[in-house]
């Protein structure tokens, strides 16, 4: 059994998103106490800005005159490819970066696509349990101001869910910047009770998790 | 008079976004015969994958505690800052990736979110004309099988519209890829209505951002 856990935040210490994506892997490694986690981490080591780009020209060039570059960015691809799809589950944290994805976590799965198992057409990851951790410093409910404004997630669950065809779980902590920004001081306690919360849904999402993969 | 044009397709030869933005930019120079274009390339020279995360971590550390990599970072994203904000108007280009933003494009708008000038609770663009030119490869309109997965236009409307304040116009063109892909075939009268609407709106755009802008 083995679980492929990605994070993307930029922070090592002090994230939120890497918080409750540990409780998510503790949970499964509950269920798990000889299973397998790989880890890729997006924060610590972005993939290099012309990676996917490099791999995505490679598409439009047959395969025979291909530069060296563009043969070494499939391979890579290819890399990636492989540590996802050898995982029985997975554990993917975002934190919500000025409204959007992770530019980090947009150009792994930009990459992950030029591989042909990942390209149009595929659902490489048909039926499989994804928990998607994602950490949000404002408030972004029904009725607040900001409703509609956290554009990574819905693009997360497009591309794990409706394109690649797992089953997706998303795990959410909010107005996570409440600690440490002076004017959202009186929103600590809802920011509390959100981080809890997450925390309580991510235990139990690591445990079914590693129940679904079993 | 000025004009900021930012491309963001990874192809220089048969991107449909970059040929729509060229007839903005056409249109506005018909305005402006003396006016200045100034370019900005992210599909040929994307940033580097790190320059937003460092200059994001500085500001988590006080000035006189700043490492040499940091305090490059934020004055990077300064430069970049004011090469937009001397600009009158700006076209911004952006072709359809995998259902989300291109990813050199989010690195961009994180970057210059590193200014203060552009940070949280600032409107540095505010009323100035924006012209997004949005080329997608496939068919996203209402009632169609991908209608809401297009999740790059209302996330740069958010940006420069909600967020920074500027005057948005967006013009979409639709189905690029008919003419390269086989199994579209039938979808090229489509695809040659909906490119050269997008040129005629490209058109007037550039001329209106011209008379804006004056």
């Amino acid at each position: 059994m083995s679980l492929f856990r990605l994070d993307s935040s930029i922070r090592s210490q002090g994230s939120v998103s890497r918080e409750v994506a540990d409780t998510v892997e503790r949970a499964y490694l509950q269920q798990h106490p000889h299973g397998t986690v790989v880890r890729r981490d997006l924060g610590a080591d972005p993939l290099p800005a012309d990676l996917w780009s490099t791999g995505a020209l490679a598409g439009f060039t047959p395969e025979d005159q291909r530069t060296d570059a563009q043969r070494a960015a499939i391979a890579r691809a290819a890399e990636l490819a492989d540590e996802l799809l050898r995982a029985d589950a997975a554990v993917i944290s975002a934190p919500l970066y000025n409204f959007g994805v992770p530019q980090n976590l947009k150009t792994w799965i930009d990459t992950l696509i030029n591989d042909p198992r990942f390209g149009p057409g595929t659902r490489p990851l048909d039926g499989r349990p994804v928990t998607l951790v994602v950490a949000r410093g404002g408030g972004y409910g029904a009725g607040t101001p900001r409703e509609g404004w956290d554009h990574a997630t819905p693009y997360l669950e497009r591309i794990f869910a409706d394109v690649w065809g797992a089953r997706v779980t998303v795990v959410a902590a909010e107005l996570t910047l409440a600690d440490v920004n002076p004017a959202m001081a009186e929103l600590r306690p809802a920011a509390a009770d959100s981080r809890a919360q997450a925390h309580e849904l991510a235990e139990a999402t690591g445990k079914a998790l590693g129940a679904q993969a079993a």
